[in-house]
């Protein structure tokens, strides 16, 4: 037992915290007995949109954490509306009849950045929780409107929506549906709109609505009068930041209100200024009747997600629907929310949203353009806002791409983390995502140590012999 | 646009709050209509066991928030952890290879206090999530086994797991499955251990057998080659502070050793103190292969959950498993696990767990037996460390209960609002679970007001006529 109040400080090396790390921690999405042979980076502090790890090494985080500290580390105000939530009523339920000034406040002022017509709020913890709760609540609404069949849903292939059974069902990704009984009943897929891979006999336009038709073709297939809602991230994230064709999203809400089938918009990483507009919705034109959201909400300095309700569903659900049977101890947490307006008014007073959309945002697509034509690695780029992708490719000329067993993406992420640098590799496609407020002259450093890493890249592919071959 | 960074200070009315909650917040479990006409009670701030509200009535909460409030609030030491860890480094994920130092100390902390074997820690954000992981975790740990038919679940009626989809499936709340297309596959339930509604008819000891036979009856008619777990809270939570006979979980524990199959203990509620001892399972005498936990864990201030992965499935996942495909952007989110920290550190300096253990948990129930004895409309008391029931019936002779739709706990519940108390209803089951700072005399306190709430119930049951009929 101990008796002193005062933590001890902690001293230990970084192999001391690797072989606690080991012992004690099962990371997310790792191979635990891989990670302890090559021991953890140990990550201790940040500032702006750079890290310190416990050697002392300075690294730009073009990841923003994790797609989620879009106002990057160190903001004052986000530490201080917690201090002092905290230090008034660190937590209240919203269960028993009560509600907390801060869920109200945040309800509010997400109301008012969201597009037209989104006036409700449903908290959770995380996206995943968001988007697991949209099963059941689109569900529920069907059941309310006297239509209880329309229970299935359709996500697509290389889809992202979390990591709860509902939320990994929902997403469309293989190695998560090879691990624990997925995906569960009542979910479907379809192909990704994603024009490099599938699409490049066509152009892109006529691509959009080909992908867009392979919708169409499902809830026929699925009979429409079973179908409860189609979910998408209005940008594909953990996907490989696969910007669909400007013709893809407005077919999928066409056919959408043809079918009278909701539309589901989760904007967990799009969402709150990523693409230059507050959602992603916005940028991509179309309007959902559900906004899935998390990260990005409190840039992620205190955990909170939750579904902004348009007028369709909330109206069936309050007016018609009795208790909706569902919730978390922390719906509404009274601190995350506290953050999390402190942080929606620095994306305001900063003009996060639009400097991305007029300023940052462009200066980036530009210079993945230039490094596109220039640098015999990269055979695509494609961007959104300030979230974009350089595609790898092993012939320039042809676009070929490199064998998926030699992994030239995680050779170029280790480059990158080698040299202060995090940029996520999703296959061969190398992405970033940096805080909103990075600035041009940062851009240009990011670019930089892209270059650099992208050099490197070729360097070690040229020597193992993997190029051109 | 706001152009200033100073928060304007909100100085609404209640009536204001309410109306804007109304327009605004979708509240967990709730009746969003009736809430709506009613006007939900704003509370404002908080100290120790106390609530003010925005009328400025003084509370006694004698739920902990929901269940999580283990140190009670206002307990700078965990204030003070978060600020300084937000300042350091708010967040940073665990995806990449890379651990940050609160995710690491509090996986050791957590080992330090789990029961012998609890070596290692998955982390969530919620207690949903992490019964959600349980499910993919006990497939995969079958799957890597060599028996990937080792599919099903077994959970009980009346058992509370939280509300994802394959939370909710986990859980048997019947109002919950009636929504959303629940319980997902391979999920099943058998009876609770509730003596007072099933099992009269013979002694607590014996009904604790029968009970527990009742998972083997259901182990053998599924199969137990296609079980992969079995899964309950110690004592009953949500379900209404259902303290099961001692005979029952040690039962348990030796059906699920006879058949090899994992045994679950969620201790999102009974975990970090409340049941006398760190951990529900120590107090209730079984040895669990996976541990839920989340609320007392950061006593609220801040949402956190996990994972404590035993043995025998450690060793599975770490050394044969590759990738485990699961985990949360905020698993191990740094400012999380550092006000966890601060929370371990307190709750083990003020010697919480042994001080609801050997003194304030056995005055409580003390103070319940004495009020069962003697008050006309308590039909039976519970109580394990700092939970604790208040059965009400109809007539105290018999046991007879009052006719569900009379509501008569929701009425009890009323009284205790409005005087001052929060009491939780379920059913005709009124339920507390204190802060574990409460003392001595505020138990008196508590109980004090208990009792005139009850009072207040009786007199307008007599009015109503609603006794002894």
């Amino acid at each position: 037992m101990t008796t002193s109040q005062t933590p001890r400080i902690e001293t230990r090396s970084t192999q001391e915290w690797q072989a606690a790390d080991a012992r004690h921690f099962l990371h997310p999405f790792t191979d635990h007995k891989a990670l302890a042979a090559k021991g953890a980076r140990i990550i201790e502090r940040a500032d702006n949109i750079y890290l310190w790890d416990s050697n002392g090494q300075k690294i730009l985080d073009a990841m923003s954490g994790l797609w989620c500290v879009n106002v990057g580390y160190g903001q004052r105000a986000l530490i201080e509306a917690a201090t002092r939530q905290m230090s008034e009523l660190p937590f209240y339920n919203a269960f028993f009849q009560t509600a907390t000034v801060p869920a109200i406040e945040l309800a509010e002022a997400l109301a008012a950045i969201a597009p037209p017509g989104f006036e409700r709020v449903f908290y959770t913890c995380s996206g995943s929780e968001a988007n697991d709760t949209i099963v059941r609540m689109v569900r529920r609404f069907w059941d309310i409107e006297g239509r209880p069949q329309r229970k299935k849903i359709i996500g697509r292939v290389n889809g992202y929506h979390g990591s709860t059974m509902a939320g990994a069902s929902l997403g469309g990704m293989s190695a998560m549906h090879a691990q624990g009984g997925l995906p569960i009943p009542d979910i479907h897929h379809i192909q990704q709109p994603h024009w490099f891979e599938l699409g490049r006999h066509v152009s892109r336009e006529d691509f959009g609505l080909l992908a867009a038709g392979w919708l169409e073709a499902r809830i026929l297939e699925l009979g429409p009068e079973n179908v409860a809602a189609f979910i998408g991230e209005p940008v594909q994230g953990a996907g490989g930041v696969i910007v669909p064709p400007a013709s893809y999203w407005p077919e999928i809400e066409r056919i959408c209100r043809r079918y009278d089938i909701l539309l589901v918009s989760d904007e967990v990483i799009c969402g709150f200024g990523r693409s230059g507009q507050w959602f992603g919705c916005e940028t991509l034109g179309f309007t959902p009747d559900l906004i899935a959201f998390a990260k990005g909400v409190s840039s992620g300095y205190i955990p909170l997600g939750g579904v902004l309700v348009g007028e369709r569903v909330a109206r069936a659900l309050v007016d018609e629907g009795g208790e909706f049977e569902h919730g978390f101890t922390y719906s509404g947490h009274p601190t995350a929310c506290a953050v999390a307006l402190a942080n929606l008014r620095l994306l305001r007073q900063l003009n996060l949203p639009r400097q991305v959309g007029h300023e940052t945002g462009p200066y980036l697509a530009e210079q993945f353009a230039a490094l596109a034509a220039e640098h015999a690695l990269v055979g695509e780029a494609q961007s959104c806002g300030l979230m974009g992708a350089l595609q790898l490719v092993r012939d320039k000329a042809t676009l070929a791409p490199f064998a998926a067993a030699r992994a030239v993406g995680m050779l170029c992420r280790g480059h990158c983390f080698g040299n202060g640098l995090i940029m996520r590799a999703v296959g061969d496609r190398m992405i970033v995502a940096p805080p909103l407020v990075i600035t041009r002259a940062q851009i240009d450093e990011m670019m930089a140590l892209i270059r650099r890493c992208l050099d490197l890249t070729l360097d070690e592919l040229r020597t193992r012999g993997w190029l051109g071959v």
